[in-house]
Order: structure tokens, then sequence, then C-alpha cells
């Protein structure tokens, strides 16, 4: 078990790290919301606070009283067994409390918490311990969505504003080779899952260690790039139906998909708008829009804010397939497997199933992740949205098909 | 015509109002949407600075040139004839530009309005009085237009927070007296619309004067109370189709209208989210949400915020109808009339159709009234939320049907 | 009032005539419905039945027993006094009763009908008449929807039957010259509506008779034709947005229009599924689908199946305006006014409002017209499909603006 | 291979089942859509036509020529290889062709067939007996979608009417003894999937066989009987959304579930408006609505046309779980095990993705399984509807969660 002092420095950083998220962020950007899947920056800040509040204070502090009663509908996102909540699509209306007030709301639950964990008796030390970690797991979690969110919302702005000028996260800037190389793996059981002796935090749903049998295959090396999925747009990609999966050639149509969702052509009419002086538009074939604003394509970047449509559409057109979760766990600590997690999430043709013998948590927890294990594919490895030291081999990230927001790319694998 | 000193003064006026009106307000609450026919506060005070860029100095100055020609798509409102748009559901997603930004755009229109104001040429300066005026009854609509909308922001927040603890706008406290006195209006030809003669404004939609024939009838003398509305309520008003437009009834059922929409009975769950501790809560029959916030029924104070379908039902179930927009012309300066234009606008039962031989203004004002007239209907009034000196009898405001957000009521008429 | 004789005769033959449109078509062809609005023959034959058993065999036959008392619910189109009903859109879903057990249940309730009429009272005769003659008039409404409802069910179909190869309905096939020819009206008061003292029928939407003040206008002689529209269209009538109204412009981005709703371009995909093999096609510009199938257009034709939009923006273009439904009603008698009632409806610019003084019908009747006067445009004059002897210069058809599926055209107007 | 003579037998005997089972059957019946799921019964039996037409006759008869190519259009049901196609929701528009001239084309089209059958050479008899293999199978498909569409049709009805009086299909009356027995799977690597070297029929999804790890668990011998649902609903289950999944709840609330969707509580206003005179209305419980039309609950049966979110939610509530599609299949031949394939298709918790080294058949084929692996979950079994032979215990069938009127129930599972 860690030491109160290591947790409580830990908690401190990562609550921190939420409000630093926020420094290039005005007020009024921290408020919108642009869909229902993508939520106010502010509301996160807010929520994340309120799941400590409900799931820690409530539970461990004795007499502790909720900051304002009035915040629990506001800020509980999902969790029936803890009350009525403002509709999710309503998220971006709740110009009160403001950002100061939520801030305030932030330092007092912070301060309780600090305050409950010094004091805790030793008894109650290793339960608590495990729903704080919890807590600042969901805190990381909410920190991608943040950015995810935020870089969605100035999409939908005309101006194209960017997040910070040079985006310097935790994504080393490696360079993609021209060739994939595909690296074998044996096929027979493996093993797949959170350890069980293993000390260190996972969810339930990594839960519990059990053997899969594979059959023998291949998987990429390396990620594909934005110039390979170039390649695949000019080949007609997003116009031939035979690629497509049933419901992604119907998302196609519906949606007027012509490439991903950030990517823009050159003559697009949102550059005129969101440039209309520049000397630059034009020179290029595409640009993309990511958190350092409006940029001419790299072609040597892994290809980011895919959905799983379009994922398993290049998977299909170059030949080849999309890996199960399990081949990506069993082929993470292969010799020469590459960019595993600090690109983009990489879907997988997997379902988002229960794993046999899965048990969710108790209490309100209970909510947090089996209740979603029905038409969502999961997404493994990490992203450069993803806060260091959050994911790992077994992380089981899950979006639902046609969600294109959020940091999610392609490795390819392939029958052998 | 005006002096030059006169409209310069006139001009800042106006303008700073709507600087003022802004007062209570954070950046947040003036960036959201909360519905499309919502617009965002920062909105309006861009899109009415705008109007003065595109109409007023790119006609009038020699050599303006756009304040930032991003802007143009950002804040035209309609006006097919000076190009693209942000399509309306979509304001609320620019919080860039900043509010501070915008007040920026403000000043420098302001200044470039009155350089021009003070340098133009005798011969031109007629013309531009003209559309300087138009700019700024158009900036005194959006003024009302805030007001609304604010409130329905605020509405949509379950804190149901206050724009004003003590709202003192134009409205005098008058109480209404329970009984409806009628006013009998002679019938025969009356002669409606701007006086040609007049020197004060009047928006095309009021031209040209021209004759009705009406019929004998009366009109109320006094606006329809809320204490009057609850007795319809209660008498089961919005459970009995045969007092309602086709369809009206089709609202009540699709929307679950059972009473104003700023209404809420004692008991109600919002009433228990926004104010948990509140002793008061309960100990009324009815709460309504105004600019002071949640506040029990004033019985004696006029109902307002009704869809022209709620403002019909009453008059069906009080056994008379509302009054044609010529008889209200008519009765305006009858002795005994009172609550003409301080309180709520008042729906009648004209569509909003063109007057005999109306010409729409040229260029892109002509987009201003001569579009809307399909479907919608007639109010005549004015509001608490109307600035002084804005409207006048022959003024024609216009709604949809359905539209429950403006400060709307009723004034009953009848056949004699 | 009519002779007993006469009446049940008009009766028989009016009914005979619901039956005789249905020949060209099966019983597949009778159940379907393509859309909300466009409700199934066989539900138009049961339905004016239901109205004969409910407002005549109910009120007048002592002792009538309902045929099936599912029928009401099945039947009942939108009188809310009358019970509950089949949601209007589900119309189509009626594959029981069977059309053979519709005509068994028309022929009960006629056989009641003619029963019920010569066994009545002399006291009771008059009233009995007044509701028969409804009935009748109601039976008359529903034989023009029958054909516009086949209409857009076969213009639903890939294949673009026909109804008929060779449509001989009531209209003369007159050709219209080149040039309009205005006729002016003076202006001044004209009595509008239903003379009391008249005999013959009229709805209470058409009373009470009443004076308007008119000014001078002068009104087309004859339709706007195919050719001319054309015309329209190819001047780029549907892609410029100064000549619509707002709504108008908002339905044809929204539904893609680009023509009237029935005419087809040579080239369009639908020709070549509906006719793969014929020679004919492609060689003239337009087709246009009518009762008698796909044809080429013909250019002298009266345009029809306009919406109001549709309408309004040729007038526009046209540098006119639509008459209002006071013009065009005193326009009715003048010397040289041509193609009145046997083409198409012709929209009018005159929102649907009550006149001075309506008074709708008691009982179930009241909900007949009234409570429909809100957000309809005037249509005057008749169509193709109307029945010989129904229309007169006082009826006041109305519709949506949006309505696409009437034989509903363009009658000119101008001030002078 | 077997036999032409064999071949030929049982393709009339199955394409004489589909004329059979619409012996109940009005033209009206099998022309009309109830929702975009729902095919026309007239859609089947022409789309199954086209299939043999497209898949079989233009690939193996030279010089066949189509019987009509617009019928291409009309009966494309999804392949996109083969060209345009009527859109879905809009098959019941189809009231042309007549059913009369469907079975024409039927006629047409299996003479041809059988022509073909008696001439082709030998060496492309195996193929061909393949494609027509997979054109019965496909047919048997559509005969089971012909019960479950036209009970739909006849649930949207007002009248509820029946199918037939007496169902006599293929399943055995039995009955459910009160408790379930638990069946132990041990857990250890099996075989699922089609045995390679066997003769018979099977879809591409169910290749190649290969295993699979599977822990050790129990599953029940028999289905979830009515009785045992109405408990679930008694006891809340419809009501507490901690027995849903979270797509689950919102299905159960957007669409105001309560039960089952063919289940109809005594007192509910549908019977009377079907019943409107019956005696029996309200002396039991619980109505439902099955091919033998309105009927008083049967407690022993199994509970079927319930959707995947209700059988989760079912197996919730009973403190266990659905099994996986590997554990159904594993435990296909285990003593003891009944209701296997004779009643209803049940539900597992796995989602719908390929095998390992799954290839979809080539040509038009290969989007028969394939394309619609992705948000479907797998049903295994069999049904009441299910043409006799035609399931198997490697057979996966699948629907997406929300799918409510399919013959679909319930069997359980749980960890041991």
């Amino acid at each position: 078990m860690q030491s109160k002092d290591f947790l409580a420095a830990r908690y401190t950083q990562i609550r921190e790290q939420s409000v630093a998220l926020c420094a290039p962020l005005t007020a009024e950007d921290q408020c919108v919301q642009p869909m229902p899947d993508a939520s106010p920056t502010k509301w996160h800040l807010a929520h994340t606070t309120w799941f400590f509040e409900r799931l820690v204070l409530e539970q461990y502090a004795p007499g502790y009283r909720p900051y304002d009663s009035r915040f629990n509908f506001l800020f509980n996102s999902y969790y029936e067994s803890l009350g009525a909540r403002q509709p999710r699509p309503q998220r971006g209306l709740l110009t009160r409390p403001s950002l100061g007030e939520v801030h305030d709301y932030r330092r007092h639950v912070d301060s309780a918490v600090q305050h409950l964990l010094q004091r805790i008796d030793d008894e109650r030390l290793a339960t608590l311990c495990n729903v704080l970690e919890l807590g600042l797991q969901h805190e990381q979690q909410h920190q991608e969505l943040m950015l995810t969110d935020i870089l969605y919302t100035f999409f939908s702005n005309p101006l194209l504003p960017a997040y910070r000028e040079h985006v310097v996260l935790n994504a080393p800037s490696e360079t993609a080779e021209r060739d994939i190389q595909w690296i074998e793996i044996p096929g027979g059981v493996v093993e797949v899952g959170k350890e069980p002796r293993a000390m260190d935090f996972a969810f339930d749903n990594e839960k519990p260690r059990h053997g899969v049998l594979l059959s023998p295959c291949a998987i990429a090396d390396r990620l594909v790039t934005c110039g390979e999925f170039a390649n695949f747009i000019e080949d007609g990609g997003y116009r031939r139906p035979e690629l497509w999966l049933y419901d992604g050639w119907a998302a196609v149509q519906a949606g007027g998909w012509q490439h991903p969702l950030y990517w823009l052509p050159a003559g697009a009419p949102r550059l005129a708008i969101a440039r209309p002086v520049s000397q630059e538009t034009g020179t290029h074939d595409w640009y993309t829009f990511g958190l350092d604003g409006l940029q001419p394509l790299r072609e040597d970047a892994p290809v980011s804010q895919l959905s799983y449509f379009e994922a398993a559409a290049y998977a299909t057109w170059a030949g080849v397939r999309l890996p199960t979760e399990f081949e990506w766990e069993a082929a993470h600590d292969l010799p020469g497997m590459r960019q595993l997690a600090q690109h983009v999430w990489q879907w997988t043709r997997s379902s988002y199933d229960p794993y046999p013998g899965f048990q969710p948590l108790t209490g309100a927890a209970s909510e947090y992740n089996g209740k979603f294990m029905v038409g969502q594919l999961v997404l493994r490895g990490g992203s450069v949205a993803t806060p260091a030291g959050h994911a790992r081999a077994t992380y089981r990230n899950f979006f639902a098909p046609a969600a294109r927001w959020q940091f999610s790319g392609i490795r390819l694998a392939q029958d052998i």
C-alpha cells in the first residue's frame, strides 16, 4: 500500500494537472458544449470533484456536508444510484456556477480530502486508498476528455483557434518510417488482463486475468500514418461501399464523410473563413486541425481522430484487418513494437464485452464500466492526450464505432 | 431632420444602453445559446455592431475597411445578400472572439460612426440619418431580445439564477383591478399604419397608411392577469382540446404543456433542485420565473411569456376572442385604455401579412421585415423589456404562434 | 329546401362518385400512406362514411347502433369531441378492415341514411338536410384528396404508375395564350363572403358576408403556365434566396428543392429506373408526373402542385405579387377572367384568418374549419380534381405554405 | 453433393413453403411496412426471387435476361455491388407491382432455375449447388422474417387481428417445469464453428472452426418463462435502472417500455379498442399478442419478443447472466438441455464479431454476413418461426440489442 504522503502528493499533482490544462482557456471556452458527447471543461472540473465528494468524502469523512447540495444534480454524470442529474446534452447551459465558483468547489473538496487522508484510521486506510486511487484514475480519464472536448469546441468555431501554439504534451516526435514491419504472434493460449498479484491499479473491466486461445497472426510494428491514409482517400476510400461495414457506410452517407473529421482539403470554404488573408492556404493538399490549430498535414504523423468505421474501412482497403484486443495485448511486449501508447489509441475489432467472471465494483462504482458493455469497441494503447502513467498494457478504452473526436487511430494486423 | 449633435448623442445613448444591460452578466452568461431562437448576449452585441458596419460604414465611409473580415461570417444574422453566415443554432459555440474583443469591436465601430457623422457632407446626411436611425431601432429591438434570451438562458439553468434582484426597467407597477372594462370601437373605415407626413421613424412593414373597414367590437381596457390565467389552468385549460387551435393542441401534447413556460407549480422537482433548503417552497400554488428570479405568483400582474396558442385558448375559454391588429390600433387612443405598451406585447389574431401596396426597403435592408411575412402573428403594444421610446401605436411586432419566451400576453376583444 | 327525392338522388350520386374514383386502383393501392398528409384511399372511403354515421345517423336515427364500434377509433380524423383515434401518420397500417369490409360499411350506412331520409318527420327535415349536405360537401372534399393522395402514392413508387392512361375529369383543355391580360379592380369597399339569403351551401368559414376596403389593383386573366415556370427555373429561381420568403428558402435548402415536386428533368435517375428502355427519355427538357403518369411537359398547361413558397417566389421574380383572397373574390365575375376554377387552386397572399364575426358550427362540426385558422394560406378557385359543382366564388380552401401535393398554382396580381 | 433431383425437389418445397405462409393474408396485409425493419410480405416474396435471379440465373444461365429490369432497383435489399435500390424504409410504398405480378415473377424464376438445374454441365454443378443452397437458406431466413414482420404489422393495427386462429408451426407444446436445472460446462478448450469436413451447409460467419478457451460455468436447461418474466415486471424490473445496461435504460426511457412489446396489461386502452364488448377482458393480468392473436398470458410458455436489453436486465435481476455464444454451443449436446431450437432464439452476451480467420464469401455474397459485424449481438438456437431443418448448433443469428420483434428470449448462465 502506498504511504499517506505519497498518495497526498499524488492527489495534489493530479488535481493540479487538471487546472494546468485549462491555462490556455477563457471562461467562455470552458463553458460551452458543442455536442452531447463533448462536455464543457468547467463541467469536467466540477464533475471530477463531485466524484471525490460523493464516493470518498461522503463515505469516509464523518459528518461531511456537501459543499452545495445543488451540485449533486448538476455534476452527476450517469450514476443512477446517486440521484437525478442535468441531462447530458444540456451541460453547456450551466453558466452558473461560474468558473471561479467551480474552482472554489475544487479547493474545498481538495482540502477536505487531504484532511481526511491525514486523519483516517489505519483500519480504513486501505479501502480509502482504493477509492481515492479510483478517483484519481477517473480524473486522469477526464483530463484526456478535456483535451478531446475542447478540441471539438474549437473545431466548431469558424475561427479555428488553437489550444496552444506549440503543444508539448507527452508525445515524443517520432517519425514513422515508410514500411510497416509485421511482427508475428505465434498463437496458443495467452494470459490477458490484470495480474491479480500486481499492486498497481486496474479497472474492474480488466479483470479477471484469464486465458484466451489465439490463432497465429502478425501485427504492425507502427501506426498508420496520415500520408498512408491520404492514399486511401485518393483511392476513393470514402466513396466505395465495399470497403465499409454496413453501419459505417450508413454513417458515411448520413454524415457526408469525405475525410477524417479534422482534415480540411485545400479550397475548403472553412479555410477561407478562418484564414481570409493567409498566403499559405491552398499550397498543401490537406490541412489538419489539432491542439496547435490548423496545420499542413504531416505525412509521417499517425492518423488520428478516426472512427472505428474509418479504421476498419482502411484495413479492408489495405487487404488486412484490425487486431483483436487480445492480439494487441499479447503483442505489447514483443520486440520491435513501436508507438504503443504515446500517439493515438488504437481501435481493435473486439467488442467491449465482459471478461469471463467479470465482477463490477460495488456501490456507485459498479456503474463505472460494466453498464457500457454493449455496442462499443475496445481501443488499446494510449494517446498524446493521455496523462503520463495512466495507461497500461491491459487497459481497455472503449467508444462507440462512430466516435470521431478522440485521439484514435489504426494499427493493422493480419492472419498468417 | 435631426441635428448631427442630437443624432450623435442618441447614438451614444442607445449603444451604451446595450452595454449597460449586460452589467449583471458574466462572460459565460453572455456566451451560451439555450435554443436556436435565443441568441447569446455577446452575439447580440456583435451583430448590432456588424449591422452598422455593413449598412452604414461600408456604404457611407469611403475607404472603411472591415474591423475583422471574419466577423462578417460570424455576425450576419439572416441577410442572404451579405454573404454566408454561422448557422443560427450554432451561435453559442463562438467562445472566440472573446467578450472583450467584441467590446473592442463595438468601440471601433462606434468611433468610426461618430467620425463619419461629423464629416458627412450635407447632401448625403439625410440618407445617412435614415440608415443610422434604422441601425438604432435595430439595436433597440435586440436590447429587448437580449433580455428575453438571457431569461431563457437562466431558466435553462437548474439553479434558476436571477438577472437582477430588483428589476427596475420602464414598467410602472400598476395593479390590475378585478373587472375588465369593455371599450367600444364603433366600426367603419379607419386609417391604420404610419402617417406619411410624420417625421418620426417607422419600419417598412407599418406602411403605407391605408383604410380598413372594421365591424363594431369591444376591446378590454386592461391585460389578462396571472390570477385570471391561473383560473384557466385550474379549470382544465391545458387539458381541454376544444379550447385550442389544432396546431396549438398539437403543441400542448408534443411539449407536455401544463402551464406557461416560466410558471412552476408548488412541488415541482425544479423547485426542490433550485432551492433545496428554502422554507418558502410550497407555500404558494405557483411560482414564476422572471428577470428578478423565482418569485411567488403575483396575481395582479399581467400574464406573460405566453404563446399565441395559449392566448387564443384563454380567449376561447373566456368566451371572447383576441383583437385584430387593426382593432388594437383603432383602440389605441380611446379613453380608458390602459396597459398599452409598458407590460407585455399583446397577441392579435392577425397574421403578419403585408399592407396593401407594401414596399420593402432597398438593398440589404429589404430583408429586414418582408421576408418573414408568412406563418407569424402580429403583436401590438410593447413590454417591460422594450426600450423607452421604441414602440408606437402602429408598431407591428411578430412571432411564430408557438413562441413562448417573449414578454407576450393577452388583451381580449369581442364582437358586439 | 331541397326535396327529399332530390337529396336522396344527390346523396347516391356523390357517394357513388367516390367509389367510381377507385376503379383504376387495386386494394394495395388503396391501403398505403406515403406521408402523414396523404391518407390511404380506403381510409378516405371509410372516414367519409364514419362522418355520416356520427353526425347524421347517431344524431337523427333513433336507436341506430354503430356498424362496428371499433371503427370510431379507426376512422375519426381529428374530432376531439368524438373520441380517441388512430394517429394520423399510421392510417396506412390498417390492412384490416379489408377494402371489401369498408365497402360493406359504406353500403350499410348508405342504406341507413336513405332509410332515415325517407322517414324523418317534417319538423326535423330541415336540420337533417343541412347536416346531410355538410356530409356530402365533406365527401366531395375527400374526393379531391383521394386524387391528390393517390397521385402522391404513385409518385412515391419508382415505377411511376399512371392512375389512368387518359384522364378525363372536369377540366376543359384550354390553351393559355402567350400574354397575361391585366384586369383592373377599382378599389373601394366590396362585399365578400356568403350571401346570407342565398339558399346554396357554404361553409362556416365563408361567413358572415362583410365589407372589405380594397386598394386599386390588377389581376391576371389567366394562370401561370408550365412554360413560364420553366423560365423561372432556368433563371436560377430555385438558387436565388432573394426571391424567397425566409421560411421558403429554408424549405428549399432543407428539401433540396430544384423544381416543382412532380417535375423530373431529363437525365434524372428516376426516369431511368421507371423507363429503363424507353426511347423517349431525354428528348424533352422536363417530364411531369400526373394522373396520366409520366408525360413530357406541356408548356401551355397551368403549373400545378406548387407550394405557397414557390408561388410567392415566382411572383417576386416576375416583379408582381399574389392577389389577396378578397381581390380574387372581387375579380371573380369581371369580364375576361379565365381559368377560374377548373385547373388549379390559386394561392393567395391571405392568411387563413376568421372573418369578422365568424361563428363556427355547433357540436362536432365546430371542429370542421375554425381550429385550423393559424399558419395556413387561403387558396381560391378550384381544380381539375374538384368535383363539379363543389367550388364557388366565396370558397376558401387552405393549406400550409409548404404543401406541394395539391392541384395548386399561380394567378398573379399587382398594385396599380 | 446432393443429386439434381433431390435439390430440385428441395427447391420446390422451400419455395412453395414461402407461398404457403401467405395463405392467411390478404394482398393488403402483404403490402405495408409498419417500421423500417419490418418489410412487407410481398417484398420478401420478391426479394428472395430476385436473389436467385441475380446470384444464380445471371451467373449460371447463359443469355438469361432479367424478368423486369426495374425489379433490380425495387428488390435489392442491401447489396451495394448489385446497384442502387429502394430505400429500406420505403418498401411499403410498392403497391405496384401487384401481389399477383410478384407471384408471376416467382413462377418465372422458379421455372428458369429448374431448367438451369437440369441442363447444367457437371463441371459447374457443384458451384451451382452451393449458390442454390445459399439461396434456399436465404429464403428460409426470410420465411422467419415474414412471420416476425407480419406479426408486427398486425400488432400495429388497433384491431389486433390474428395471423391464424390455431397456429401449428413446428413447436412442440412442451411445458416448462418450475425450477431451472443448471447444467455444468467444465471449461477448457472447446472447438466451435462449422466442422470443415461436414457436407451440410453453413454460412461463412460460422467458419472457420476454431478453439476457444472456456472458464467453467453452468447453463440453464430450459428457457425463462412468461410467468418468471412477469415476476421481474412486478418486482419493478422496468423501473430500476440498476438492472439495465446504460443503452438499455436509455431505450426504456425513450420508448416508455413497461413490459415486453407484445404484452398488454389488463386495462390497457388497446384492449378496449380491439375488443370493445369482450367479456373476457380484464380477468387476466396480462394478455400477449402472437400469431394466434390476443391471448391470456401462458405462464409456462417461454417469454418471447424480448430485446437484448430486456434479456440482460432479467439476468441481472435473477443474479446470474446470459451465456456467451461459445458456452451455448458447447452446451448444445449436453444431456438434459431442453428447448434448444423450437421456441425462441436465445440472446447471448457475445457481440457478433468475426471468427479468427473469417473469410467472407466472394462476389455479391460477400455482403451477406460480414458487413454486419459491429453493434449486434449473437442469438443461438432457433424459434417457432424457424423453418424445420434450417437452424443448427453452430448457427449464429444476430440482431441489434434494441430489437424487440423477433422470436427471441432468454436462457440463463452463471459462473461456477
